[in-house]
């Protein structure tokens, strides 16, 4: 599998995303950001019902966020191609991040960072990460040149 | 109980609500009102969770929205007051809708309609309204002059 | 050129699209009907900066959205495909709407309308549409069998 | 004035800001950062077009956000109530950071920051802060016992 099919994803800037600024409204990016990990995933072949939930069918993990942070480097406009770029990377056996390197034009302009617990969606306990969520953080770190922990 | 209480409830236009053009983003405005049509729940006097689901907790009886439109008469931009009068209805024995008529400086400048049918949350079957709906519809009828069905 | 070029676009549900019901919360229909409706006249061979002001290049003619509704016909969750069809139509000379009919898997699952007027970016008074965006119209009236007025 | 005034502003979560696993949708942290700083510029008696741009009216000086981060401490659920802390602090004389510390019922539910650097609207190269930008920061540190640099 080409590595790009699911570690390199695009999108374009849209008007709804900027304020009266001209530019993106900032936390937008975090948005682009999980959009990207949920396409990394499905383009992975993992079925998004496999991790996140639905009437009537909540995985047994959850994966919910405990941090994020994000650098802006050049205003975005409507209109703008990007690329994002993920590496995710395990931090032990029940955490891992993503970091998105946004460019448009070749040029950087913003990245990002989520960092996810994996936890009992009933009793909210730390729990080891799913199998397929493994398989996707180390085919991703062979890819990216990122050594697993 | 004052009906201005639940019945017209405020707000202010804020820099994320805009987009590029420097005024609201169309569809902000009907965030705005599912979010006065839940103040005006729990001003009433109906807590969130008995209408809302929550991790745990999820109301026999569902009142997704079917329906909804909004017609815009004035750009609103960063800062503008907002007050935002609702019409809550009932249609029939399972759907009720809700008008809403924003005005900014006792101006009008825009309005909004949202149609909810209530279903069973597991079987997603029709159902009747919940007595609580049932309750804040007609108290809000006698208030804002609009006859009960 | 093949009209599902720039009539007929794709899209995902994503997790941040839905609320805590587990399904698509529902002005986000609309944020996708805008977002359609750029991809579209982007296909066409519009350019963003032509439509859409961005710092230090306003349009001379601005396209606010006077009116939208939609209709939920059924539940969509997260990693649900949609497509989306486009059926624009002019109403008078400074006026137009597009019609969205959303399916999944074949399934007619929601339908919305927004419609535009033109106005002059600088004193907000009514306007004939611009020429490029009238060619648009005109195109899709004959691609998608509805007759120009 | 009551520095809490200022300072410290109250919400509460909402359906929307809600995503299928029942809880706050993380990016929405953010917006909320930001709707509660431009809240509190306004009970400081700064005016919003004064500090954000509406269509003819662009203040000399933006202040764009080059760097945010949100932790995530318990999970929020439709209804929350919240109560936001606010820790403006001047980095140097073009640049401010603002902390936010989010608590329900008096427990500590997530913390962020938000990094602004002041540039010219117009050529985006850097500026000193606004005056009037800081006074508040000036009048928060006093207040919540940070010592301006």
């Amino acid at each position: 599998m080409n590595p790009e099919s699911w570690l390199v994803l695009c999108r374009t800037v849209r008007f709804g995303d900027t304020d009266a600024a001209g530019v993106m409204h900032f936390p937008q990016l975090l948005h682009w950001c999980h959009e990207a990990y949920e396409e990394s995933l499905e383009r992975f072949g993992i079925a998004a019902e496999e991790v996140f939930p639905r009437p009537g069918s909540i995985p047994e993990i959850a994966l919910p966020i405990v941090h994020c942070s994000a650098d802006f480097f050049k205003p975005l406009v409507c209109g703008d191609p990007l690329a994002i770029a993920l590496e995710p990377q395990r931090l032990d056996p029940s955490c891992f991040e993503v970091r998105y390197r946004f460019s448009s034009n070749d040029t950087a302009v913003a990245q990002a960072l989520t960092r996810h617990l994996a936890i009992s969606s009933s009793q909210r306990t730390r729990r080891e990460l799913p199998a397929m969520i493994n398989r996707w953080l180390e085919a991703s770190s062979l890819q990216s040149g990122v050594q697993p922990l």
